[in-house]
């Protein structure tokens, strides 16, 4: 699945009851988001300078290479990070609408 | 466990990387939100009149009572709820802090 496939949805939590479209969209994202490592790594990512990071610069987060890559893959597949590849490395950096979706829709004061 | 137990945490994701502890804290948050099911009752908890609503307000969710029980209870575990007895009925309102923490985490702007 390609991230651009996942199109940001939903209204605020208080606007009213999420339709079951729109429900099973946001629970993939939650879901992506429902791992420590996946949380880590999707921390690390954000938080990288340029905003972006490839496997090769995540070392230290208790888990092999291998995992690290399909931990960032997950997070690609629910649109929650996009990816470049750029010789030998896949670059990840946050999806900002996506995550600012997610953000807006938890967000009480709106 | 009590909701009162869980601590809101956590710096945006952009500040830094997660810690283990607060990955751990903030994962379990997510997962609640994981489920299509769960998401809307906690949708229709939000959104209720007065902010609050007991099973007995719920009945159009596709899931017996039971399940909606078992879901709700899921969501206190997790903190996004909170939950008071009141004669027959179990009442839920969102857990304003928790929610607004998820929310910052995921606010990009800050």
């Amino acid at each position: 699945m390609d991230a651009g496939a996942v199109v940001p949805c939903c209204p605020p939590i208080t606007a009213g009851e999420l339709s079951q479209d729109d429900a099973e969209k946001m629970a993939v994202m939650f879901k992506a988001l429902s791992d420590p490592v996946r949380l880590r790594l999707f921390s690390k990512v954000a938080s990288h300078p340029g905003g972006e990071a490839c496997v090769c610069d995540i070392s230290d987060v208790g888990v092999s290479q291998p995992t690290v890559s399909h931990h960032l893959k997950k997070l690609r597949e629910a649109g929650l990070l996009t990816s470049e590849r750029r010789g030998t490395w896949v670059y990840y950096r946050v999806a900002p609408s996506v995550v600012a979706a997610m953000s807006a829709m938890l967000d009480l004061r709106s």
